[in-house]
């Protein structure tokens, strides 16, 4: 099966907006966030289920973030998410968001570290985690 | 057509949470205020249409909420709103948050005030948005 | 030493906001929670600390809040904070939000039960606790 | 007068945390802003008086930040706020969180371009701003 972008419909809401009208810059990456749980969620790896069962940690070490155009309350969106890299115990997710008529809106990354939930350590993506992983595995 | 709720399907999202591990309190209020957006948009008064055209504004003059169970990052709910007062320029929402064996976990209410939007006084409720409203009027 | 309420300067933050140009209203809690935080700090018993230590827990069961007039961007406002209810094993924070001039522009409340925090049943509040709480203990 | 960075002391809010129990990664650019705006009051040009005025806007187009170790609620920390970068039309600002022994916990930057507020198109920086940004350039 080759790998596809996993894609995640949004509505701009109140809360995401600020008094200057258009959504507040850090909410890029809440939206973008709730995008890679969803993604999450499909492969059978939701942070949920990391929180409860704790088999490893996936924290964030890097964001970055632009935007093209500004959104506003009700406008719709799509988000593609994709695995950017891939690598050892790091991987690194590419987010982009783009209007009804396929315009690009904004877009951001974030870089996840696999670490032991104990030690906080670094530790090798787990085989079936990258495999998960690779369902959506679009290299740049 | 009788009236009946609006449904809201909703997933509690990591930032949702805080370090206590359940959803962070005023979270509850912003969660409730996606699936109010959501129904004024299916009622054709959307927040981003009344944004735009400003013909009125509905500011939200008082917020109450209880918790009967703690929510966890993953879990699912379904919200209920209802409009549960429709008076001459105020109207209030009720939100019933249920588990998906129909359990009640949490409930809120806000009161919205239709007001104008220069003056921001108070006014009535426009015949066409009453009309609307009464799709979910569903007193206590 | 006679009971005072805490007092908690605040600033309205472009994130507070929304593009109706005041605050989002679940905002109110959020705020009213960073007062709530300082005040645990100052009495001993800060929000890290019970995470950090969990001599026992403090969720909050129910919330209400009015707003009076609308706040702005930039609008400084003092945050009154005060233990109006301490009961066995609750007891209900009141904010009261006022203008520089002194003009309340709004309110809120916060229950909070004691809990154990393994087995999440309330208990009594512990005597230390009740103690400082009523450094702040202005009921109604 | 030579520049210098303007410090923002900062406490960590449990509203800051998700249940992994450390900041959620969004938060970091939402607390940086709070540096930001105190920051930009500080220079006279407050983001409630550019909301009110409309002299001109200051749009966020780019945003990065990385963690170099995890903050819990209730850590104190500083941020080290400067100009990094001061274009024709556009500035960087580097952001440095640091624990209280002066250890970098994580760091930041947002790129923002001076906009007439009717047409949106970019604008020089005005003069009198570009004074006010100085204080605090410190260049890489």
């Amino acid at each position: 099966m080759a790998a596809e972008p996993f894609l995640f419909p949004y509505t701009i809401s109140l809360h995401d907006s600020d008094a200057a009208g258009i959504i507040f810059s850090a909410n890029l990456f809440r939206i973008c966030h709730e995008s890679y749980e969803a993604m999450m969620a499909e492969l059978g790896f939701s942070i949920g289920y990391l929180l409860k069962h704790r088999p490893f940690g996936v924290p964030l070490v890097h964001l970055d973030g632009d935007f093209m155009k500004p959104s506003r309350v009700g406008d719709h969106i799509t988000i593609e998410v994709r695995v950017a890299e891939l690598n050892r115990s790091s991987y690194r997710m590419e987010y982009l968001l783009r209007t009804p008529d396929g315009t690009p809106c904004a877009r951001a990354a974030t870089v996840h570290v696999v670490v032991d939930t104990k030690t906080y350590a670094s530790m090798p993506i787990p085989a079936a985690f990258r495999t998960a992983l690779e369902r959506h595995y679009l290299p740049d």
